[in-house]
């Protein structure tokens, strides 16, 4: 039994306290913290787990295995610094941070302290991109990432989310990585555009953006974004190699087709967001996460693969800045 | 070179008056007879034919080599014979008549005159159609054929139709006929309902009709017919077997997928109706009986054709008045 | 909460344990019974529950609210009707029993017991199908209900399955009952073939069929029947009316669609058999069980949907004996 | 009556020659002329058309209305600048030439020659490319081309096809221009890899590429190509705008679905390249040169067009090489 404590108790923080209650018997929410008291004590009522006080109460209690941080991204090396020094398991949310310098530093902190660290790059575990990520299609050649989401989040989170890169496209650099394996991504070349919400010139933001990476083998990498697809969450990987290409297309809520007489085949749109879109995953991604920690193994998805994503999100920053393409070094 | 001479010049009169011209330099359109002789100068006009005054001018024609009949149902089974007599080849539309007893006499009586017979079963021709036939799904088990049109004919041709299994359902016999090849159909179960056209009511008629019939193999086969689909002509064969099974699709004019905030991969409309949806198999059809004239051999769809389909319809018939499955005699 | 005590503790009864202990905090498995004391013992001890010697010792116990019936077909209807004298709401598989008799007796004896009882059809709760049903087509005129089973069971339970029409089809009866609402089936005709299994013929059962019926509507209605489709288990169904038509197409485990030099668009084979394929179904139904005893209403699908779905088969496999359309006869 | 002059013999003036002559009464095909004259006589011997001795014989016949240009590319300058000096109608296939300063010298000596020129853009006459540029999706925001061939062509063509993206990409830097309307592509990022054929790279040339595009509004638009696709020739057009999405799928012979043990839905590959693909699109081409030429009328596609792509080729090279994003200046 792997006792949980929860720091954040907004929407996905409420999606992992329910994901751990189903996972029992293997796991327990123990206690969450918000800075909001309230929320913390909604989910921990929910649960049957009790609201803490505060972080540190919670990491110093020994009952705690593991910490689940589903708190704003600016708490979160300060919150995996505290839970690592704790001794305690942590699965956090990507990303890291905004800022490489501190993720760095993150990284020099906690080493030596040996505790099974997990990035949330929740796609990973979707059954769909992971079908698509172990077929053989002989020697990779083009990968083509779709990734739209259905709407723009309210613009005082834009403010603060680091700019479409680091905050969307993130999840599409560690796929990418992912699918390629162990063949690295060398250059990066990105641009954007704005042309949803005009407020986010002013942030220096974009909310459509395009990318294309080449990797080490000479394998192309294509990404394009939009911060808004009125049909639902749209979410498309295309693997094409020698042999032949591999799809996995996106996910309804039914199988339903209906044909009148102005359309035929026409399915409901897409399901709406990374909650619904993703739900096994995150429950696969979960109980991965308990397996590294019950069998005392590494987790799959570690701190460096946040990282290096971060690392992709800032290069393809400074390449829609500078106009070129630009050379990756992972330090 | 094949002359032609076309009997008919409504409106399948005129797709293959362009689909002879469309043949050459293997065959001419010579001359069109119609009982409307504008009609026939129509069509004569547009592809350099000459119009015939009657019958017997362009049968008496030793420069005719071959007859297209396309003339309304009740003509077809004298002008067969007067044409076998004249020794021209003959493409004739289907039904050869709907009175089988008639039927029976006109091959009693151009027995004997050697004339290359084939009868118009266009799906035959379908590629999709046929790309199923050709599959190998092991044993075959179930046959279903989807097939309703797009709208009603207007009442005064319901009126002498046949009724739903003589005029329309007669493709689909014909076509489960073509799947099972050897497999010889057996029994027959047809019910039908008048949803669509209540005055078909008084005709003894029904717009709305459903088939089970039984090989002599123990395959099963089901026909579901509607005179009325909103969404187009809606023309599906599923072949099942021991093995998997086969579909065929409908056609659409483009391959376009439109997505928005109602729906997704939402497709136009079916391709409305015979003319459009068969426009492949019409012009395969007559050159393949170009090339059994050319070289001598039956045609590959034959008089019995005709024959068996109409024997079929009229078990289906007498099984939907009885409430009986009816065993088959083809005599 | 909803304390359930499970008689039966094979595959289908491990099923629901899993989903009543899913349905925390709104159920609880109590106790396990079985004929076989070890297989309730596991299933018990899986739960956090206690193996019951006996049904007359669960049956006897106070804090049992409910009973979910998922032993053999021959058990059923003096399982119910001792848990409906005990007071007990009841959640009982399908068929009632193969016995029209029986299940009229069972009717007549738990009549004025008041308690709910809820027959698991669990076709009924599938989200596909129900958008179907949900759909709107106008005046329905046909229903297409395409039903194959991945593989034969074994010879011992076909002995005792009662024949095709109501151990399989029985489902096909009911979700057509479901999707016409009030529009009774009046006539019932029938067929099958033995293609699969051999062995099947000196039993007088079939392993391949078809069925038509009508409806009072005129709206007519076809299912098709296979004990072995090679690719899966294979579930659609399609309604079609005059404003259109609406399906409900397969479910697979992935979106994955693969190209090569051989095939494009190829997807993986569908989900094996019931338990993938209506994972969803089985817990929306039960958790429909357990809204209607919590609430004290009638469960949405009742001992009635039973009955009339045993008459249709009832007829079914008279008119495949007598090779006549069958009236159907509710009693 | 429109008479025409093939000039170029191979595959591809093949195909003309026999639209040419199905586009009866309209046209005709009156001399060929090729280097190789016994591939002219047999074009010419299968459309009753002559071989001419030399180009200037076919030009300086007044009988002549229309030049159709289908010879190597390194002459088609010379071809072009001859007809329109001889005041014939010309519709030359792409591209114009590889030399951009050829392009500009031959549009300044044939310009006040007002004769109609047509470039071969076929893919503009795609009835589901054209479907999907006419749809609307609200302001355009991404417009994603997926192009790649069945095969690389031989190494002699590719040693002086001038590249990858003069030679296959220009198609889709026109079909983005089409559908892009009046919103003129400002910036080209490209880039490429040779992992098919080792042999391009002592040519300086990639068999596999990715491109980026920016519109003057802002639109950026992705082509991802390759000379080798093992499932067929893959043409696809995705549209992505502020209401929805609009995709053009790729077309198959036959719409048969098939379904066994190891796959469900699978359908054949992909029709093989240019010729099968695009027989609709090559004959709308024709007939719509046919009615410009006809009613006096500018082609829609015309010689600014196969100029502007060739600056989008050029740009698109000036990238690779350089490794930033280039300006286009159309001059």
């Amino acid at each position: 039994m792997i006792n949980f404590a929860l720091f954040g108790a907004g929407r996905i923080g409420a999606l992992h306290a329910a994901n751990i209650a189903a996972s029992h018997p293997r796991a327990r929410l123990s206690c969450v913290y918000d800075l909001n008291p309230a929320a913390a004590a909604a989910i921990a009522g929910k649960h049957g787990a009790k609201a803490s006080p505060n972080v540190d109460a919670a990491l110093a209690d020994p009952a705690i295995d593991a910490v689940l941080i589903a708190s704003s991204t600016n708490t979160h090396v300060e919150l995996i610094t505290a839970s690592a020094r704790a001794g305690k398991a942590i699965l956090c949310e990507k990303p890291i941070d905004l800022d490489i310098e501190l993720v760095e530093r993150c990284r020099r902190e906690i080493s030596g302290t040996g505790v099974p660290i997990q990035i949330g790059f929740n796609r990973r575990y979707d059954r769909s991109h992971g079908a698509v990520r172990e077929s053989d299609v002989g020697a990779l050649e083009l990968l083509v990432i779709t990734s739209r989401d259905p709407g723009l989040p309210p613009l005082p989170y834009l403010k603060v989310s680091g700019g479409i890169f680091r905050d969307m496209t993130i999840h599409d650099f560690d796929l990418a990585r992912f699918i390629l394996r162990d063949d690295a991504i060398e250059e990066v070349f990105a641009t954007g555009s704005t042309l949803v919400e005009p407020a986010l010139r002013e942030l220096g933001d974009v909310d459509t953006a395009m990318v294309i990476m080449r990797a080490a083998s000479g394998a192309l990498v294509h990404i394009n974004n939009s911060r808004r697809a009125v049909y639902g969450y749209d979410q498309r990987v295309e693997l094409f190699g020698a042999k032949g290409m591999v799809q996995s297309e996106n996910l309804r809520s039914s199988t339903v087709k209906r044909h009148d007489a102005r359309a035929t085949d026409a399915k409901e749109p897409l399901l709406n967001f990374f909650i619904e879109r993703y739900q096994q995953s995150y429950a696969d991604e979960l109980n991965d996460f308990i397996d590294a920690v019950a069998n005392e193994r590494q987790p799959s998805v570690g701190f460096d693969d946040g990282r290096c994503a971060l690392i992709l999100a800032n290069a393809a920053l400074e390449s829609m800045r500078s106009g070129k393409s630009v050379r990756v070094n992972y330090g």
